[in-house]
């Protein structure tokens, strides 16, 4: 749920400004609907569609970099008016992945389904898929789910939504905000899903943010990009970049408060904005698949592609990983990612602290309370600081752990 | 044990020149010990030593190439005469890594041990330590297993030796064979460790071969180069550098066989250390920390950079792992890894083949009898074939399943 509650992690701060507002209500301007078309084998909710009203509307979109991007990703970025998209249309339990020509064909009918269901001109709205991968959609369904979702479309669908696009999320993933800027007051929701294939390099999920704010299609861009560098290019499950992951911002304007360029407005929108997505970030990484704790690493030193190395290495280090599911404060297997990560500096005089209590200091242990350590390191956020030589660049990337629940979902089942 | 049976994987032939020999007996000139030193808390053997008798030994040496490279080996590299090892004196239980100036003071220590015990210069002696990190070796131990191991010393001591570097493995890992080249039959007999903490680049373990061959110190570090490229360097249990890794290979020349360059007896006893190496290598991948099976990935294409690291890609991705674990054939996983690891490269073309059986062609699923290639997934090893557009190029790694043993193994002890 949302409401009282979503800032829930030590690392991120609800701005003044913000406030957190409970329910299932969308901002002005859109409507959105989840509904059950026999996807997946379940039976839960498999098809989503956000509609947004308002022909001003402002978008922007990101997605994966991989190579082996789905067609979904293809059609979006290949035939839509991205600044502008007035209608997302999701369907969860199969990804439209490694599907080929007829699967760009699937994902080119699913996206004309929507704009019919939304009554909107095709390249207005974007398409999105998650789920297994390699297996043709069943179209059928896909379609009739559509269509469905269209009667059920309502401002009060951000719930249904949020609960279509869930694959092996165990929680919901939203939010809904309200933002006091110097202009007025707006409205802010998004929903996110994800829970596996989670990687530290941008779009890593399906996230959908929208506001009633007014913003050029410009700005949405701006801020989605700097927002997402400081989020979800900022955490990793199991370092799989995926091939369908998307984030889309949508701004109807109905709010009437608009959001210029170098204003205070877009700076405390900026701010509420940074603050949504970085929880958000941080709730899929606490859902990660078997996960039980979200570890943080901080690296600092001396420039920025060998602290980004570092920070990365640690965050998708099974031996880390699998130590921070145990609460086993092993700083030695910190030492060890980070060595391995920045070959040829031995000996590497690096310093680590965990919660704060320095365990490695220039590269050799450091007497510490080994006992007070432990109950540290036992909660549910952990946080990791490694200073190497030199100052002045700084990284960090939010980690799930590795436990036996990971290997169970992802050996005993196909996703 | 070696003998019989040592060559189990299909991957690996044994030379037709190429014999198993059976029994603990190290090639003429090499003596080895193990015993127990109270290092490791179980009272197992942990501490080895092996020498060779020969003043004209030959050797060469390779070191992991971690930033946090543990003292013992810096101390290989800084005080060794690698060309001319006559000792090489092992720890397992403590990896005297992360341990500082007190730590590379007591493996000089142990180098100092070592000569005593071997009768030799301490240049001529090699360092190895493997363990938990960050914690001081216990020196008093380490000095009484390296004298006890001293009085040890047989010319039948490689199963003893093979025992007291063993760390997490489940089984020794070593070979005894004969090797007929033009100009006579040598012997060659190797053991390594190694379980957790392995990453496909180079030395990522503790490996020690020794022969009678007579080689000179050159053409000893050409071949093994050579040999681990195609071995050590192309495994992967969990993507972990090592900060101890080291490659010793040592020839006492008592065989009066002389081995010259560019001759058919290098290319001879070329060809027996690379199907020893690699056949090594993959019981090293067999006895991964929870492992089940073994896959090989190969990735054919355009340049070597890129099916470099597609094959990686595919053989750290925990996604892969666990469905090799599960033996499930989620081709969808395959696709994936190797699109996360070419970015910008969308739409890719790949073909995927599981044990011969195509599954994905040109970028999209394949039609193929799913319950055949259910079955063919289960055995032993798995392969998988990467093709990528282009030709020429192509690489191979090794690797492990990810399953519950790993989780447990690492979540659960402080190894």
């Amino acid at each position: 749920m949302t409401g009282a509650g979503f800032f829930s992690s030590r690392w991120v701060s609800c701005p003044e400004h913000v406030a957190e507002l409970s329910g299932d209500r969308l901002p002005a301007g859109f409507r959105a609907a989840g509904v059950a078309a026999g996807i997946k084998p379940s039976g839960a909710p498999d098809v989503g569609l956000v509609v947004c009203d308002s022909p001003g509307v402002s978008s922007a979109a990101r997605f994966t970099a991989s190579g082996t991007q789905a067609p979904p990703v293809l059609v979006c970025r290949e035939r839509c008016e991205l600044g502008a998209l007035r209608a997302v249309v999701v369907n969860a339990g199969n990804a439209n992945a490694a599907t080929g020509r007829a699967g760009y064909d699937n994902a080119v009918r699913m996206q004309g389904a929507g704009a019919l269901a939304a009554g909107v001109a095709e390249d207005r709205v974007a398409v999105c898929s998650t789920g297994v991968i390699g297996v043709q959609l069943p179209m059928d369904r896909v379609n009739r789910g559509i269509l469905a979702a269209a009667h059920a479309l309502s401002p009060e669908g951000a719930g249904a939504f949020a609960a279509a696009i869930r694959t092996t999320d165990a929680f919901d993933k939203r939010a809904r905000l309200q933002a006091r800027l110097p202009s007025g007051t707006v409205e802010i929701t998004a929903q996110a899903k994800g829970a596996g294939m989670i990687s530290p390099r941008f779009a890593t999920l399906l996230v959908f943010v929208q506001s009633d704010a007014l913003l050029s299609p410009e700005t949405c861009d701006l801020l989605l990009s700097v927002c997402l560098k400081r989020s979800f290019e900022r955490i990793s499950v199991d370092g799989q970049l995926s091939t369908n992951d998307t984030v889309i911002l949508q701004c109807s304007g109905e709010s009437g408060v608009r959001v210029e360029p170098e204003s205070e407005d877009e700076l405390r929108f900026g701010e509420a904005l940074d603050a949504l997505l970085r929880q958000l970030s941080l709730l899929v990484v606490r859902d990660g698949e078997g996960a039980r704790r979200v570890g943080r690493v901080v690296v600092r030193g001396g420039d920025q592609p060998t602290v980004g190395a570092a920070a990365r290495a640690v965050a998708d280090s099974p031996l880390v990983k699998t130590a921070l599911h145990g609460a086993d404060p092993n700083w030695g297997r910190i030492a060890q990612a980070v060595g391995a990560a920045l070959p040829g500096t031995a000996p590497l005089a690096l310093d680590i602290a965990i919660e704060g209590v320095t365990v490695c200091s220039a590269g050799a242990a450091a007497p510490h309370d080994a006992d007070a350590l432990a109950a540290a390191v036992a909660g549910d956020e952990v946080e990791y600081e490694v200073s190497l030589p030199g100052e002045g660049a700084e990284s960090e990337v939010y980690f799930s752990d590795l436990g036996h629940g990971y290997v169970t979902v992802n050996a005993e089942y196909t996703t």
